[in-house]
């Protein structure tokens, strides 16, 4: 299996509902460093698993659509908790999205899997892996 | 498949036995920082992998029953190299069995696996991964 | 020269008034993973730089009069951008004062300067530096 | 799953053929921090996955091989683009041709899988992952 | 004295002439991740050191000034040896000329000093740093 | 002034005398990256500050009077703490007796001065750092 992650970051604020956050239920925010790998089996004829510009490129938009926000606001995430995990799934889906409308080329459709990692501060972060399920043509 | 990451460190010395370990055979010591991933299929109710207070205690706990000690001295340790693979192992064991006791909290128990990572140098880490066995109720 | 450096972060949200600040005029957040550097020109004659435990514990007591708050709200920052070089100096400010109340120990008033860097992502930091008076007995 | 991952670094000239590529058709050059994780089920009676002196040097042999070249005259890699993803899996082959070799050692015929990750920026990465197949005795 | 530092990076071809330099005669690469930290002794009106944003572009146009390129072949590095250290200064002039040109605003003329980092592996670096004399109106 | 950094690192185990020290007066250890920076007004003819490789060779040569030790055995250290502070200095010291011995060259004697950090956790690290008086002739 062959990967190429490439790195963003992203600086919102939120708060959380639930006993379970305890001062995180204030408002507060949160540098995101994101990490993307895609993977998929073999590389392209280029000797690629993606282009790396139009992977940077994908992520810098999703991260745009995220960044310098207040989470709080965002009717998407209207009643959600937007934890590291749940921005993880988000970031995924969205690349997902990108790839599927060929944003990253045509060869990205041969993408299996993308796993997206968010570093909240230097000792916690978290990730969503899933596959990456080929469009219908 | 969602993860979370939290990060602790020790202190410890040992000496090894066999001759493979070279001049590792006298006794000297490591920082191990460690990285503990928990990963379950869905992230719970409140949109996270575990209580990020929680793991990063219970982490703490694990950590202090090694942190500034000889482990050549430790009973549990008797007749073993304590490798770093071996310490990996560890906290491994020792985080199931913490998990197993609640002090996770409840939705912990979902967990699915865990990978344990000691960085040893900025050239060197040893890790283990396993799935968590639910207790049986 | 002699130094010693202490890590820990804190989670933060704030927005900023002013043009040059771009969409970070938007109400955003920022982790700040946050290095203090005590400076002294010899060790102590338990040859340290500055108690290390205290240290930990006097950065995490300032950290904590900054984490999981909104700064716009809070009033000792009213009508000022609180900048990551703001509050590089602010957490000096109260390093500062902390060892001149003798928290961090009655050596630690052999500090001469500290430097306080906030990271606020993998591609960008601010700090301050500056030698600290000691306090007249 | 036990792991033990080392690492080294090499500094190599190369140049792309293809559109994907862009200004990095020129002749260029890229530092590849090379991360190297050696995988088995279980560990041997000495408590280790590999001999990690051993796998530094098959590791620091390998990286000889490609360091302070051009890959461009490498006759090897003639009319192949020498990616960051190419170069993981050169490596990839050149450690388990080394563990066929016996240059690990015995107890290294006993690894189970290899990850190679080239990081060649703070921002961008690409790894080769696959099983080493047992050699026939 | 404050500090606002970027990041960036580049990856550039070049040989060194000199015995010193050992394989390092052939003809390699490196990339270099860049650090330019911009130092002044009190922030501006708006609480900063230099506009983050226009110190970015400056620093990528600087970079782009580099990357992708076999430095040998560079008319304004004949008859030198592009060192990690030399390129060090290189980016610094580079920066002080933008900033004399006011591409980082007028506010930058107060900067006081650069201090320039090229990192090129996970074990080397380079640095030059030094005064920046403000230009003459 | 210029500068350039290696890097390199060792493990010890040792223990403390001392109130202070808490937990760490038990016999324990530590793994310590060592970055030695040497700094210099001006590049020689070559453009560089040190012969990169003899001061990699010098810093590792320090480096294993201390490695796989116990620091408590050495005479040397008898009576002292060993902290990061004293060990900093310590591998300043042998640093500079190495220059003044010529084991980095002639051109190592223009060095002005050294800096040496030992990062004893992700958390915590010590320097020290002073002039480099040139030997008499």
């Amino acid at each position: 299996m062959y990967s190429v992650t490439v790195r963003d970051h992203m600086m919102i604020a939120h708060s959380f509902s639930g006993d379970v956050f305890g001062p995180a239920r204030r408002l507060h925010g949160a540098t995101y460093v994101v990490d993307v790998e895609f993977r998929r089996p073999d590389v392209d004829a280029d000797g690629i698993v993606v282009d790396i510009g139009r992977a940077t490129d994908a992520l810098k938009a999703v991260v745009a659509t995220l960044n310098y926000r207040n989470l709080d606001d965002e009717p998407a995430f209207a009643g959600r908790n937007t934890t590291t995990e749940f921005l993880a799934r988000t970031v995924f889906d969205r690349l997902v999205a990108a790839i599927a409308r060929g944003e990253l080329g045509d060869g990205a459709r041969a993408i299996a899997g993308i796993r997206v990692t968010l570093h909240e501060s230097h000792v916690a972060s978290a990730a969503y892996e899933g596959p990456v399920t080929p469009p219908r043509a």
